[in-house]
């Protein structure tokens, strides 16, 4: 396996990580989704070297997860814009802060909210068949070809 | 914002990156959550430099994810066995799994099993308070500090 195959590693996760592994870009994908568009912003909020922040964007955009589109209000200025695909991101976000919290942090400095009942949460996994929350042991990962648990 | 100092962020994502953010990392995890737990077998299975593979089994036990325990079977072997913190883990490899079978494969090369009722599974982040799904658009992450959406 090289880094630079993950596309093609026969592996979901490795293919995800051929997406937004690279250093960096998982943090440009908070800043799309606290609604931080532009590239100004990022390297504002981001410290990063423009180069870098540069070509995370271009491969965001090649994999279909940013769009970037002209800023309506001004003239040559652009905005880079979380598609259906990028939004649908948010959960491995999420679980990550959600681990961070727990095991990086004296005390959260981030609370989740869910709008639909307006209450403040730690999202958790589930079994969309049988309704309880998946428990860590509880899952095991078999592929295709093989019996592998994860 | 620097990326060796992730650590000290004040964002859970951030701090959670400075522990699983570098190359290689979450698939040195998937295979330790496959049961491959020696340094040959994940050099066999990822096939990254043995220097790469050693610096990041070393962080991965100074962040308390893994530890290395000496092999009862066989003198002289170790093996890097994740901890609860590790297992922890688990939810954000089993959302990137989820988000690479929808988007970065023509059909699922693995299937998640939910071992308390048997069923196959596509995992789902879910609200503990009202136990809804949780929709892409039904969360916001706020600062303590400051109104930021996630």
């Amino acid at each position: 396996m090289k880094w630079d195959e993950l596309k093609t590693e026969p592996c979901s996760v490795a293919r995800t990580l051929s997406v937004i592994g690279e250093k960096w870009t998982i943090l440009i994908l908070r800043e799309c989704f606290r609604k931080n568009t532009r590239f100004d912003g990022f390297e504002a909020a981001l410290g990063l070297p423009r180069a870098v922040l540069s070509a995370r964007l271009k491969t965001l955009q090649e994999d279909g997860v940013l769009e970037k589109k002209i800023n309506p209000e001004h003239a040559g200025r652009f905005d880079y814009i979380l598609t259906k695909k990028g939004r649908d991101l948010r959960p491995v976000l999420l679980t990550m802060l959600a681990w961070g919290d727990q095991y990086m942090m004296d005390k959260p400095t981030m609370i989740v909210k869910h709008t639909l009942c307006g209450c403040d949460i730690v999202p958790e996994l589930y079994c969309p068949k049988c309704q309880n929350k998946l428990e860590a042991e509880e899952t095991r990962v078999v592929e295709v070809t093989q019996s592998s648990p994860l």
